[in-house]
């Protein structure tokens, strides 16, 4: 089990084998055995599997290859469209169309997203998480036919793997844990914990093609800039208040 | 690993043994190879064992008897203050003071999170999630001393188990897994999905002790009502404001 947590690396291209029925209800099962607030379970799983349905999603996920090259599509939803309906056919009146909801179901999607993920690591098959899922979640409301109380938080493409990529590289486990209270760190400690990863031979090539700097630039001028994250972060909070979950009165 | 996975039940009573070093590190190293963003690692997790810190914890969540008993208690956290502080080490400006950085960060600390949890349960040890974590970040965010640019999203007590509960029960697979598109629910869907549970002696007698109709009243007039709802989506809105996360311009 730890073999298969430390052993993971995204896999971007599958084979053309499907997984069996019995193989894809297990990793399901595996997720629904996440911990869940009040036992709610307040999430959806999507299982796209057609052709013409991932055609319509893959440009939610600009076009990236797994979406239409992996057997199975999974999107993760947060979802008290269903809770909130079992409430109201018994006599109870649900209050969950504000953001503290949201966000608990939001929790309970991406606990259940990882545990299909490591079981499904588990049964041979690779995964990859499509961070473009909140990027573009209104369009993918759409393809899904999701309703008001159901939001997308993340999806991620399963399949058997046709790569065997190295693991990618960690910063070191002193950088992102604390002990006791939050340490802050010293223009010294972040010199220290990134020297490592500045030094991989990739990455001083992909600043060279990007024709940048540094590294960090790169990332802050190139793959996730101010000008796209602003725009998402209007667009994530509209498909908020879209399907009903920002109502503070 | 199935078996982990399939037989997780929330432990909440702990013996008094410690979690030896090279446990814990194993299990935050399996926590670290989640799948990230971009491989930003936007996160933090403290690891709390002190008990004078413990104990200014414990009324953030609501004095629940695990924080104070459990030998450790992980604060995970969404982070994008290290990573700023790198970018601007580089000559690179960081835009992501805003939304939807801070919702990226938050899906990359709870994959961590669930990832700790297998490996821990995969251990001998027992786990709990606190939800109370998101209601009273703001508490929580003195306690631990937080900078700008981080917010706890979840909270993990950790130990070796002094109880073994039986497993929780969930809604059949069919009730959150949808093929293909969002098939919405029929009231004669929310029955049939709803009925096994509602059947459960369990909950008939926590529906008498609350004085309540039904099991949904129990929910939204006692354990997740409107009210609180409404309060701490506005204080936890307060936060991300608080901590630089709603820049959207």
């Amino acid at each position: 089990m730890f073999d298969t947590i430390l052993n993971h690396r995204s896999i971007r291209k599958y084979t053309g084998d499907p997984i069996p029925a019995r193989i894809l209800d297990y990793i399901l099962e595996a997720g629904t055995r996440a911990s869940t607030t009040g036992n709610m379970q307040v999430y959806s799983i999507i299982v796209t599997t057609d052709g013409s349905v991932k055609k319509e999603l893959s440009p939610c996920h600009f076009n990236q290859s797994m979406v239409m090259e992996a057997p199975v599509v999974l999107t993760f939803c947060a979802d008290f469209n269903r809770f909130s309906k079992w409430c109201r056919l018994r006599k109870a009146e649900p209050g969950y169309d504000n953001f503290l909801s949201f966000f608990t179901a939001a929790i309970d999607a991406l606990l259940v997203a990882q545990n299909v993920c490591v079981a499904a690591e588990d049964s041979g098959l690779g995964i990859c998480y499509l961070g473009t899922t909140t990027y573009m979640a209104g369009k993918i409301i759409e393809v899904l036919g999701l309703p008001p109380g159901v939001v997308p938080v993340t999806t991620v493409t399963v399949g058997y793997p046709a790569e065997d990529p190295g693991l990618t590289d960690r910063l070191p486990l002193e950088a992102v844990v604390h002990a006791e209270r939050y340490r802050d760190y010293s223009d010294a400690d972040i010199e220290k914990l990134y020297r490592e990863k500045e030094l991989i031979k990739s990455y001083q090539e992909f600043v060279k093609e990007n024709d940048k700097e540094t590294l960090a630039q790169v990332f802050t001028d190139v793959r996730y800039t101010k000008h796209d994250n602003v725009l998402f972060s209007r667009s994530l909070l509209e498909v908020l208040k879209k399907q009903g979950f920002m109502n503070h009165q």
